[in-house]
């Protein structure tokens, strides 16, 4: 027995409980392929994505967070869609197999991965640089996945819980930002263990209008639900402010501790850079019809997830900034009025939430 | 837009018009996810493989047959598994983006993906040490799957193909060995661009009891499929030998001249080396009962596919070898006497074909 091999058993044996529970995992572990047998009538939703050390996680980071960390992200894109996790599959590179490291490791994502029944059902490992890949299959009844494509004008943008909260955990690391310990342990938590909005997602089949999950940043997201649905929008840097500003805000943990709020240290073009461009946050972006408002409110309810709104969408008309390219569909309004403040853009969307690139 | 942009704009429009003539792929690139409609009453095959640099390729590899292996090496478990190629993920990590590295590795995939109506469905790309992930998806009906774990006791063992190619051409890289410019142009193919055997693994769809595909070595793997099966094995050292034996074999390209004939400048010994623990190959290894003889004949000329008997697959009694504690369950006969020679034993098995670990 290799000591890859040693690995596929530590996997194997945290995850069987789980896969045999699933009704859609026919085969997992252990064979060439996995099968799945879909429910009948049901589309399949898929998604890849890759976490690389130093680009999208600090080798500081615990072992357990980043299981946690490296399938949220990919929960997300099922969020993102409306679709229910089935399974997903890992194929993990490290530099060594560390059994301790591998056991942390293993418990992360089998603890994220309980609690959306989304069993482990195949995958590698190989030696090399430390990266983690995973690819999530999800299911949704046909034409009921939220997609980019779907924003018409008139529509509200929302947007689920506290964009930037990720970005201003990073800019601790770098030195750039100072948070008192409260306030940072929740904001590291939050770039270190993100919420997939799974329940969210699911909620918003047919209400919704499209959606997006936030990795590169707010503005940078939106700007693909812009592109994709060829419209633009306004975003109302004061609804945006708003969702910081009430002082005992039950969903929000740190009350009006929060780092983004009045009283904070920071200055108000810290808190809104780190909230229009901070990245890495896998909350979901989306549009609904303003006939949908209360639907909306309904869902953030029933699923428990903080929703705000943040603007609206319009018909595709003259670019509304010319700051960027990238975000030229986006108009930021102050006081109702279109801001041509080059601090309010201070920050450029990246192409990548990338911890390498200050 | 950014660079890795480019890079999602490159694979869009290379594989645009093979996901538009797919009739499962409903959602390609560009979402969150993919959407894909299975076709109703099938069960899905999914199954991920990472080629890192270094360890499974070689930084001189043209990046078109690195396209080309990549996937390869996917369709290769979809062919183990006698699924039908449905789609591909890919998620590509890449210390820059370089555009005509980019447009010929891009090139090498959707050759193979068209040979196989095998669409790009999304994924992702990452600036890092270079490696590249991919998933493939397939469809089989239910119960029709070659699973690992099916060889039962009077199986014949078979191998398609010409095993061990791949690991000559690693020994000549290395220095190890010598072949003439025809030989090794010939190795180097098999090495960097082998052929999934997807058309042979549907072929043996309820003919074949047990099969896998060789990433590890003949011996390697098969002891895997003994394992997971519970039985043993002899395989008839003879018979591998024959596998090139015939000077006048149409589909060996290299007919007399093979490096594994008789008249070759290998030892006989380091043949055999290569042919039972090689690796790299993409073959496939399969058991059938006695009875199907002909039926694996049919399936091998209906795909234009090489296919050679090695052995038997007989009860499990005690280990038929003491060498390694993961070959115990094979037995080499020689001239009909189990081999008790060190040397048949001379390579061991790998973890994985390794191209860092002479």
């Amino acid at each position: 027995v290799g000591e890859f091999d040693l690995i596929d058993q530590i996997f194997k044996a945290q995850f069987a409980a789980l896969s045999k529970a699933s009704s859609q995992v026919t085969l997992g572990i252990g064979d060439d392929c996995a099968l799945l047998t879909p429910t009948p009538g049901m589309q399949l939703a898929v998604s890849t994505d890759t976490l690389v050390e130093g680009r999208h996680f600090l080798s500081t980071v615990s072992p357990q967070a980043l299981g946690h960390k490296a399938l949220a992200v990919n929960l997300s894109d099922l969020a993102a869609c409306g679709a229910k996790p089935v399974g997903f599959l890992l194929s993990l590179t490290a530099p060594r197999a560390d059994a301790a490291w591998l056991q942390a490791f293993a418990q992360g994502l089998l603890d994220l991965a309980t609690a959306h029944a989304c069993p482990l059902v195949g995958g590698n490992t190989t030696a090399g640089p430390l990266a983690i890949g995973i690819t999530v299959f999800g299911e949704i009844p046909p034409g009921a996945a939220l997609l980019r494509s779907g924003a018409k004008p008139g529509d509200d943008i929302y947007v689920s819980g506290f964009p930037g909260e990720a970005r201003a955990a990073l800019e601790v690391f770098r030195g750039n930002l100072h948070l008192n310990p409260k306030q940072f342990a929740h904001a590291q938590s939050r770039m270190e263990r993100p919420t997939p909005r799974v329940a969210l997602g699911l909620a918003l089949r047919n209400i919704a209008s499209s959606a997006i999950d936030l990795s590169d940043g707010l503005l940078g997201d939106l700007a693909h639900v812009l592109s994709a649905s060829g419209v633009q929008a306004e975003v109302d840097l004061g609804l945006v402010d708003a969702i910081y500003s009430i002082a005992t805000n039950s969903i929000n943990a740190l009350g009006s501790d929060h780092f983004f709020s009045k009283n904070s240290a920071l200055s108000k073009q810290q808190q809104l850079n780190c909230m229009l461009f901070g990245g890495d946050d896998y909350e979901l972006a989306f549009t609904a019809p303003r006939t949908a408002r209360e639907a909306v409110q309904s869902a953030a309810l029933a699923t428990q997830t903080p929703v705000h709104r943040m603007g609206q969408i319009h018909a595709l008309q003259t670019p509304g900034s010319v700051f960027t390219q990238n975000l030229a569909r986006i108009t930021l309004l102050r006081q109702g009025q279109p801001s041509q403040n080059a601090q309010d853009w201070g920050l450029r969307s990246f192409d990548h939430f990338d911890i390498s690139n200050p």
